[in-house]
Protein backbone atom coordinates (compact mmCIF):
# COMPACT_ATOMS: atom_id res chain seq x y z
CA UNK A 1 0.00 0.00 0.00
CA UNK A 2 1.25 3.39 -1.01
CA UNK A 3 -0.31 6.74 -0.10
CA UNK A 4 0.30 10.48 -1.02
CA UNK A 5 -0.41 13.59 1.14
CA UNK A 6 -0.57 16.02 -1.85
CA UNK A 7 -2.16 19.35 -3.29
CA UNK A 8 -3.12 18.89 -7.15
CA UNK A 9 -1.08 21.94 -8.42
CA UNK A 10 1.12 21.93 -5.71
CA UNK A 11 4.71 21.39 -8.21
CA UNK A 12 6.28 19.51 -5.14
CA UNK A 13 3.78 17.12 -5.36
CA UNK A 14 3.29 16.75 -9.10
CA UNK A 15 6.88 15.81 -8.76
CA UNK A 16 6.24 12.75 -6.75
CA UNK A 17 3.48 11.71 -9.18
CA UNK A 18 5.62 11.88 -12.17
CA UNK A 19 8.08 9.88 -10.46
CA UNK A 20 5.30 7.34 -8.97
CA UNK A 21 3.90 7.06 -12.78
CA UNK A 22 7.20 6.33 -13.97
CA UNK A 23 8.02 4.11 -11.91
CA UNK A 24 4.34 2.22 -11.94
CA UNK A 25 3.45 2.32 -8.48
CA UNK A 26 0.13 2.90 -7.67
CA UNK A 27 -1.36 5.20 -5.04
CA UNK A 28 -3.88 6.21 -2.97
CA UNK A 29 -4.02 10.05 -3.03
CA UNK A 30 -5.26 12.12 -0.12
CA UNK A 31 -5.64 16.31 -0.52
CA UNK A 32 -3.58 18.10 1.66
CA UNK A 33 -3.39 21.51 0.62
CA UNK A 34 -0.71 24.58 2.20
CA UNK A 35 -3.63 26.58 3.22
CA UNK A 36 -5.73 23.52 5.18
CA UNK A 37 -2.82 20.37 5.56
CA UNK A 38 -4.43 17.08 6.07
CA UNK A 39 -3.92 16.44 10.20
CA UNK A 40 -1.95 13.02 9.47
CA UNK A 41 0.68 14.96 8.07
CA UNK A 42 1.68 16.62 11.00
CA UNK A 43 1.33 13.20 13.05
CA UNK A 44 4.01 11.88 10.81
CA UNK A 45 7.67 14.05 11.31
CA UNK A 46 8.12 17.04 13.59
CA UNK A 47 7.63 19.92 10.97
CA UNK A 48 6.31 17.55 8.36
CA UNK A 49 4.37 18.97 5.28
CA UNK A 50 3.14 17.75 2.24
CA UNK A 51 3.87 15.75 -0.35
CA UNK A 52 4.55 13.28 2.47
CA UNK A 53 4.39 9.10 1.18
CA UNK A 54 3.60 6.84 3.48
CA UNK A 55 4.44 2.93 2.17
CA UNK A 56 4.37 -0.33 3.47
CA UNK A 57 6.13 -2.59 1.08
CA UNK A 58 8.77 -5.39 2.05
CA UNK A 59 11.30 -3.10 3.80
CA UNK A 60 8.46 -2.59 6.67
CA UNK A 61 6.89 0.96 7.09
CA UNK A 62 8.69 3.60 5.07
CA UNK A 63 7.50 7.62 5.68
CA UNK A 64 9.37 9.38 3.24
CA UNK A 65 8.63 13.64 3.32
CA UNK A 66 9.90 16.10 1.13
CA UNK A 67 10.75 15.94 -2.93
CA UNK A 68 14.42 15.08 -1.87
CA UNK A 69 13.26 11.98 0.03
CA UNK A 70 10.41 10.75 -1.97
CA UNK A 71 12.06 10.30 -5.17
CA UNK A 72 15.41 9.34 -4.14
CA UNK A 73 13.71 6.71 -2.17
CA UNK A 74 11.75 5.94 -4.96
CA UNK A 75 14.49 5.62 -6.97
CA UNK A 76 16.68 3.19 -4.84
CA UNK A 77 14.24 0.71 -3.29
CA UNK A 78 11.50 0.30 -6.14
CA UNK A 79 11.94 -1.28 -9.69
CA UNK A 80 10.77 0.46 -12.61
CA UNK A 81 12.55 2.32 -14.94
CA UNK A 82 15.34 4.75 -13.72
CA UNK A 83 15.38 8.20 -13.16
CA UNK A 84 18.69 9.22 -12.59
CA UNK A 85 21.42 8.09 -14.66
CA UNK A 86 23.70 4.97 -13.86
CA UNK A 87 27.12 6.80 -14.88
CA UNK A 88 28.15 8.75 -11.60
CA UNK A 89 28.91 12.11 -13.26
CA UNK A 90 25.71 11.99 -15.32
CA UNK A 91 24.22 11.48 -11.93
CA UNK A 92 25.67 14.23 -10.44
CA UNK A 93 24.51 16.48 -13.59
CA UNK A 94 21.09 15.17 -13.17
CA UNK A 95 20.81 15.99 -9.50
CA UNK A 96 22.74 19.57 -9.74
CA UNK A 97 19.54 20.93 -12.54
CA UNK A 98 17.35 18.92 -10.53
CA UNK A 99 18.24 21.53 -7.12
CA UNK A 100 18.87 24.25 -9.80
CA UNK A 101 14.90 23.93 -10.65
CA UNK A 102 13.65 24.11 -6.73
CA UNK A 103 15.59 26.39 -6.04
CA UNK A 104 15.38 28.40 -8.88
CA UNK A 105 11.31 27.71 -8.94
CA UNK A 106 11.04 29.28 -5.69
CA UNK A 107 10.35 32.88 -6.84
CA UNK A 108 7.97 31.47 -9.64
CA UNK A 109 6.24 29.50 -7.29
CA UNK A 110 5.91 31.89 -4.08
CA UNK A 111 5.16 35.08 -6.59
CA UNK A 112 3.13 33.80 -9.71
CA UNK A 113 1.92 30.38 -9.03
CA UNK A 114 0.71 31.16 -5.50
CA UNK A 115 -0.72 34.41 -6.31
CA UNK A 116 -2.76 32.54 -9.15
CA UNK A 117 -4.12 29.75 -6.12
CA UNK A 118 -4.83 32.61 -3.55
CA UNK A 119 -6.86 34.23 -6.06
CA UNK A 120 -8.80 31.14 -6.28
CA UNK A 121 -9.07 30.40 -2.82
CA UNK A 122 -10.20 33.84 -1.86
CA UNK A 123 -12.15 34.90 -4.84
CA UNK A 124 -12.55 38.29 -3.32
CA UNK A 125 -8.94 39.21 -2.98
CA UNK A 126 -6.94 41.57 -5.52
CA UNK A 127 -4.02 40.05 -7.02
CA UNK A 128 -0.82 41.45 -6.09
CA UNK A 129 0.55 42.95 -9.34
CA UNK A 130 3.80 43.25 -8.42
CA UNK A 131 3.97 39.74 -7.06
CA UNK A 132 2.55 38.43 -10.91
CA UNK A 133 5.25 40.76 -12.70
CA UNK A 134 8.14 40.01 -10.12
CA UNK A 135 6.99 36.20 -10.91
CA UNK A 136 6.29 36.21 -14.61
CA UNK A 137 9.91 38.07 -14.69
CA UNK A 138 11.50 35.19 -12.64
CA UNK A 139 9.85 32.64 -14.70
CA UNK A 140 10.79 34.08 -17.84
CA UNK A 141 14.91 33.91 -16.99
CA UNK A 142 13.88 30.05 -15.93
CA UNK A 143 12.75 29.15 -19.43
CA UNK A 144 15.66 30.86 -21.21
CA UNK A 145 18.19 28.57 -19.42
CA UNK A 146 15.92 25.18 -19.55
CA UNK A 147 15.26 26.06 -23.24
CA UNK A 148 19.32 26.38 -23.96
CA UNK A 149 19.43 23.17 -21.28
CA UNK A 150 17.56 21.21 -23.89
CA UNK A 151 18.36 22.88 -27.16
CA UNK A 152 22.26 21.41 -26.21
CA UNK A 153 21.21 18.03 -24.35
CA UNK A 154 18.09 16.73 -25.53
CA UNK A 155 16.76 16.56 -22.13
CA UNK A 156 17.38 18.64 -19.21
CA UNK A 157 20.59 17.25 -17.72
CA UNK A 158 21.54 15.00 -20.75
CA UNK A 159 20.30 12.40 -24.01
CA UNK A 160 17.95 10.61 -21.16
CA UNK A 161 15.02 11.87 -19.16
CA UNK A 162 15.80 11.88 -15.38
CA UNK A 163 14.32 13.77 -11.76
CA UNK A 164 15.39 16.73 -13.36
CA UNK A 165 13.38 16.93 -16.57
CA UNK A 166 10.32 15.68 -14.16
CA UNK A 167 11.07 18.17 -11.79
CA UNK A 168 11.22 21.13 -14.52
CA UNK A 169 7.96 20.01 -16.11
CA UNK A 170 5.99 19.80 -12.68
CA UNK A 171 6.83 23.40 -11.78
CA UNK A 172 5.86 24.37 -15.40
CA UNK A 173 2.75 22.73 -15.63
CA UNK A 174 1.57 24.33 -12.54
CA UNK A 175 2.01 27.91 -14.16
CA UNK A 176 0.72 26.59 -17.67
CA UNK A 177 -2.56 25.89 -15.76
CA UNK A 178 -2.97 29.70 -15.51
CA UNK A 179 -1.38 30.49 -18.83
CA UNK A 180 2.12 31.99 -17.73
CA UNK A 181 4.05 30.23 -19.65
CA UNK A 182 4.84 31.95 -22.80
CA UNK A 183 6.35 28.69 -24.96
CA UNK A 184 6.54 30.84 -28.14
CA UNK A 185 9.87 32.54 -26.49
CA UNK A 186 11.07 29.04 -25.88
CA UNK A 187 10.57 26.55 -29.13
CA UNK A 188 12.85 23.75 -28.26
CA UNK A 189 11.88 23.96 -24.72
CA UNK A 190 7.87 23.82 -25.93
CA UNK A 191 9.07 20.29 -27.83
CA UNK A 192 10.70 19.21 -25.11
CA UNK A 193 7.31 19.84 -23.40
CA UNK A 194 5.49 18.04 -25.93
CA UNK A 195 7.38 15.20 -25.18
CA UNK A 196 6.95 14.83 -21.66
CA UNK A 197 3.26 15.70 -21.24
CA UNK A 198 2.97 12.54 -23.98
CA UNK A 199 4.22 10.29 -21.58
CA UNK A 200 1.47 7.88 -19.49
CA UNK A 201 2.75 9.09 -15.98
CA UNK A 202 1.26 13.22 -17.02
CA UNK A 203 -2.50 11.96 -17.79
CA UNK A 204 -3.41 12.55 -14.32
CA UNK A 205 -1.61 16.04 -13.71
CA UNK A 206 -3.04 16.83 -16.98
CA UNK A 207 -6.39 16.02 -16.03
CA UNK A 208 -6.50 18.30 -12.56
CA UNK A 209 -8.99 20.72 -12.84
CA UNK A 210 -9.46 23.54 -9.95
CA UNK A 211 -12.84 24.34 -9.76
CA UNK A 212 -14.35 27.53 -11.57
CA UNK A 213 -11.14 28.01 -13.20
CA UNK A 214 -10.56 27.01 -17.08
CA UNK A 215 -7.30 25.69 -17.43
CA UNK A 216 -5.32 27.56 -20.55
CA UNK A 217 -6.53 26.46 -23.85
CA UNK A 218 -3.36 24.43 -24.55
CA UNK A 219 -3.11 23.01 -21.08
CA UNK A 220 -3.99 19.42 -21.64
CA UNK A 221 -2.96 19.78 -25.47
CA UNK A 222 -0.84 17.23 -25.96
CA UNK A 223 0.06 19.19 -29.57
CA UNK A 224 0.16 22.85 -28.64
CA UNK B 1 43.35 13.69 -8.37
CA UNK B 2 40.05 15.57 -6.33
CA UNK B 3 39.72 19.44 -6.50
CA UNK B 4 37.20 21.74 -4.81
CA UNK B 5 36.57 25.02 -5.81
CA UNK B 6 34.56 26.50 -2.42
CA UNK B 7 34.53 29.81 -0.46
CA UNK B 8 35.56 29.54 3.84
CA UNK B 9 32.46 30.40 5.18
CA UNK B 10 29.79 29.19 2.94
CA UNK B 11 27.79 26.78 4.31
CA UNK B 12 27.63 24.93 1.33
CA UNK B 13 31.40 24.80 0.74
CA UNK B 14 31.63 23.97 4.47
CA UNK B 15 29.17 20.71 4.26
CA UNK B 16 31.03 19.47 1.43
CA UNK B 17 34.21 20.02 3.35
CA UNK B 18 33.06 18.06 6.07
CA UNK B 19 31.57 15.03 3.93
CA UNK B 20 34.99 14.58 2.43
CA UNK B 21 37.16 14.75 5.76
CA UNK B 22 34.34 12.07 7.53
CA UNK B 23 34.68 9.89 3.88
CA UNK B 24 38.56 10.75 4.21
CA UNK B 25 39.44 12.10 1.05
CA UNK B 26 41.91 14.35 0.68
CA UNK B 27 41.62 16.97 -1.91
CA UNK B 28 43.01 20.56 -3.15
CA UNK B 29 41.24 23.22 -2.40
CA UNK B 30 40.23 25.91 -4.89
CA UNK B 31 38.64 29.44 -3.45
CA UNK B 32 35.95 30.50 -4.99
CA UNK B 33 33.99 33.38 -3.19
CA UNK B 34 30.48 34.47 -4.16
CA UNK B 35 31.43 37.80 -5.50
CA UNK B 36 34.62 36.79 -7.14
CA UNK B 37 34.13 33.17 -8.55
CA UNK B 38 36.84 31.43 -9.77
CA UNK B 39 37.13 31.25 -13.64
CA UNK B 40 36.91 27.71 -14.09
CA UNK B 41 33.83 27.09 -12.35
CA UNK B 42 31.58 28.68 -14.92
CA UNK B 43 33.61 26.09 -17.60
CA UNK B 44 32.58 23.52 -15.89
CA UNK B 45 29.01 23.60 -16.47
CA UNK B 46 26.37 26.34 -17.50
CA UNK B 47 24.99 28.12 -14.65
CA UNK B 48 27.99 26.62 -12.54
CA UNK B 49 28.41 28.13 -9.10
CA UNK B 50 30.78 26.97 -6.74
CA UNK B 51 30.87 24.14 -4.66
CA UNK B 52 32.31 22.65 -7.12
CA UNK B 53 33.96 19.31 -6.92
CA UNK B 54 36.20 17.59 -9.66
CA UNK B 55 37.63 14.35 -9.73
CA UNK B 56 40.11 11.87 -11.65
CA UNK B 57 38.72 8.41 -10.09
CA UNK B 58 38.23 5.02 -11.32
CA UNK B 59 35.13 6.23 -13.23
CA UNK B 60 36.37 8.44 -15.22
CA UNK B 61 36.31 12.30 -14.91
CA UNK B 62 33.70 13.62 -12.52
CA UNK B 63 32.02 16.82 -12.41
CA UNK B 64 29.73 17.47 -9.05
CA UNK B 65 28.18 20.67 -8.44
CA UNK B 66 26.20 22.06 -5.61
CA UNK B 67 25.69 20.17 -2.06
CA UNK B 68 22.96 17.83 -3.24
CA UNK B 69 24.89 16.58 -6.46
CA UNK B 70 28.24 16.19 -4.41
CA UNK B 71 27.27 14.77 -0.85
CA UNK B 72 24.85 11.70 -2.83
CA UNK B 73 28.41 11.32 -5.31
CA UNK B 74 30.65 10.86 -2.59
CA UNK B 75 28.10 8.54 -0.98
CA UNK B 76 27.07 6.71 -4.01
CA UNK B 77 30.88 5.96 -5.00
CA UNK B 78 33.50 6.37 -2.79
CA UNK B 79 34.33 4.21 0.21
CA UNK B 80 34.40 5.36 3.76
CA UNK B 81 31.70 5.79 6.73
CA UNK B 82 28.19 6.09 5.86
CA UNK B 83 26.52 9.59 5.71
CA UNK B 84 22.88 8.73 5.03
CA UNK B 85 21.59 5.39 7.14
CA UNK B 86 21.39 2.23 5.46
CA UNK B 87 17.56 1.53 6.48
CA UNK B 88 15.40 3.27 3.72
CA UNK B 89 13.08 4.93 5.82
CA UNK B 90 15.99 6.07 7.81
CA UNK B 91 18.00 7.29 4.73
CA UNK B 92 14.37 9.62 3.76
CA UNK B 93 13.82 11.07 7.44
CA UNK B 94 18.16 11.85 6.78
CA UNK B 95 17.25 13.59 3.36
CA UNK B 96 14.12 15.10 4.53
CA UNK B 97 15.90 17.19 7.40
CA UNK B 98 18.84 17.84 5.31
CA UNK B 99 16.35 19.32 2.83
CA UNK B 100 15.21 21.15 5.12
CA UNK B 101 18.37 22.56 6.56
CA UNK B 102 18.81 23.67 3.26
CA UNK B 103 15.91 25.28 2.64
CA UNK B 104 15.35 26.88 6.43
CA UNK B 105 18.71 28.51 6.83
CA UNK B 106 18.42 30.17 3.54
CA UNK B 107 17.29 33.08 5.59
CA UNK B 108 20.10 32.88 7.95
CA UNK B 109 22.47 32.76 5.18
CA UNK B 110 20.86 35.79 2.80
CA UNK B 111 20.47 37.80 6.01
CA UNK B 112 22.70 37.50 8.56
CA UNK B 113 25.82 35.90 6.91
CA UNK B 114 25.43 38.02 4.06
CA UNK B 115 25.27 40.68 5.85
CA UNK B 116 28.19 39.86 8.26
CA UNK B 117 30.56 39.06 5.33
CA UNK B 118 29.58 41.69 3.31
CA UNK B 119 30.74 43.84 6.15
CA UNK B 120 34.17 42.46 5.69
CA UNK B 121 34.21 42.46 2.28
CA UNK B 122 33.47 46.44 2.17
CA UNK B 123 34.51 47.62 5.13
CA UNK B 124 33.26 51.28 4.56
CA UNK B 125 29.42 50.12 4.51
CA UNK B 126 26.77 50.26 7.25
CA UNK B 127 25.54 47.03 8.25
CA UNK B 128 21.72 46.39 7.35
CA UNK B 129 19.91 46.19 10.71
CA UNK B 130 17.06 44.99 9.24
CA UNK B 131 18.92 42.42 7.60
CA UNK B 132 20.68 41.37 10.46
CA UNK B 133 17.26 41.33 12.85
CA UNK B 134 15.90 39.14 10.26
CA UNK B 135 18.66 36.70 9.96
CA UNK B 136 19.13 36.68 13.38
CA UNK B 137 14.83 36.08 14.31
CA UNK B 138 15.24 32.94 11.72
CA UNK B 139 18.01 31.50 13.57
CA UNK B 140 16.47 31.58 16.39
CA UNK B 141 13.32 29.47 15.27
CA UNK B 142 15.66 26.92 13.46
CA UNK B 143 17.72 26.51 16.87
CA UNK B 144 14.85 25.62 18.41
CA UNK B 145 13.63 22.88 16.21
CA UNK B 146 17.22 21.27 15.59
CA UNK B 147 17.24 21.22 19.55
CA UNK B 148 14.26 19.40 19.76
CA UNK B 149 15.34 16.94 17.13
CA UNK B 150 18.69 16.50 18.34
CA UNK B 151 17.13 16.44 22.22
CA UNK B 152 14.44 13.74 20.38
CA UNK B 153 17.05 11.26 18.23
CA UNK B 154 20.59 11.90 19.56
CA UNK B 155 21.61 13.48 16.14
CA UNK B 156 19.56 15.57 14.10
CA UNK B 157 18.06 12.82 12.04
CA UNK B 158 18.51 9.35 14.16
CA UNK B 159 21.16 7.87 16.36
CA UNK B 160 23.67 8.20 14.06
CA UNK B 161 25.45 11.00 12.51
CA UNK B 162 24.10 11.86 9.29
CA UNK B 163 24.55 14.27 6.53
CA UNK B 164 21.62 16.45 7.88
CA UNK B 165 23.95 16.89 10.85
CA UNK B 166 26.56 17.93 9.00
CA UNK B 167 24.61 20.35 7.05
CA UNK B 168 23.25 21.80 10.12
CA UNK B 169 27.14 22.18 12.00
CA UNK B 170 28.14 23.50 7.97
CA UNK B 171 25.37 26.44 8.53
CA UNK B 172 25.56 26.76 12.62
CA UNK B 173 29.62 27.12 12.32
CA UNK B 174 29.31 29.95 9.42
CA UNK B 175 27.59 32.25 11.98
CA UNK B 176 29.29 30.73 15.30
CA UNK B 177 32.28 32.70 13.60
CA UNK B 178 30.57 36.19 14.22
CA UNK B 179 28.98 35.19 17.60
CA UNK B 180 25.56 35.10 16.66
CA UNK B 181 24.25 31.88 17.82
CA UNK B 182 22.82 31.74 21.12
CA UNK B 183 24.09 28.60 22.48
CA UNK B 184 22.87 29.15 25.90
CA UNK B 185 19.05 28.82 24.59
CA UNK B 186 19.40 25.67 23.53
CA UNK B 187 21.61 23.10 25.53
CA UNK B 188 21.15 19.58 23.71
CA UNK B 189 22.12 21.64 20.62
CA UNK B 190 25.06 22.87 22.05
CA UNK B 191 25.94 19.50 23.26
CA UNK B 192 25.30 17.81 19.90
CA UNK B 193 27.73 20.80 18.42
CA UNK B 194 30.51 20.02 21.09
CA UNK B 195 30.27 16.26 19.87
CA UNK B 196 30.23 17.78 15.62
CA UNK B 197 32.70 19.71 16.28
CA UNK B 198 35.21 17.58 17.80
CA UNK B 199 35.29 15.33 14.90
CA UNK B 200 38.46 15.26 13.32
CA UNK B 201 36.76 16.28 9.96
CA UNK B 202 35.66 19.92 11.40
CA UNK B 203 39.10 20.69 12.18
CA UNK B 204 40.13 22.54 8.83
CA UNK B 205 36.71 24.86 9.66
CA UNK B 206 37.92 25.77 12.89
CA UNK B 207 41.34 26.38 11.47
CA UNK B 208 39.62 28.71 9.05
CA UNK B 209 40.00 33.02 9.54
CA UNK B 210 38.94 35.87 7.97
CA UNK B 211 41.35 38.59 7.58
CA UNK B 212 41.05 41.47 10.39
CA UNK B 213 37.82 39.43 11.75
CA UNK B 214 38.47 37.97 15.16
CA UNK B 215 35.89 35.18 15.46
CA UNK B 216 33.52 34.63 18.99
CA UNK B 217 36.08 33.41 21.68
CA UNK B 218 34.57 29.64 21.52
CA UNK B 219 34.30 29.66 18.01
CA UNK B 220 37.82 26.99 17.82
CA UNK B 221 36.82 25.98 21.41
CA UNK B 222 36.03 22.54 21.47
CA UNK B 223 34.78 22.86 25.06
CA UNK B 224 32.69 25.96 25.14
Amino acid sequence: MTRLYHWSFDPAGRLVRLCLGEKGIAFESVDSAPWSPHPDVSRLAPGAVAPALVQEGPAGHIIAIGTRAICEYLEEATDGDHLLPLHPGDRAEARRLWAWVEAGFEQVTDNLLTERVMQWVRRDREPNSEKLRRGAHALRGRLTFLNAMVERNGFAAGRQLSLADLAAAAHLSAVDYFGDVEWRAVPDLKEWYARIKSRPSFRPLLADRLEAVRPSPHYANLDF
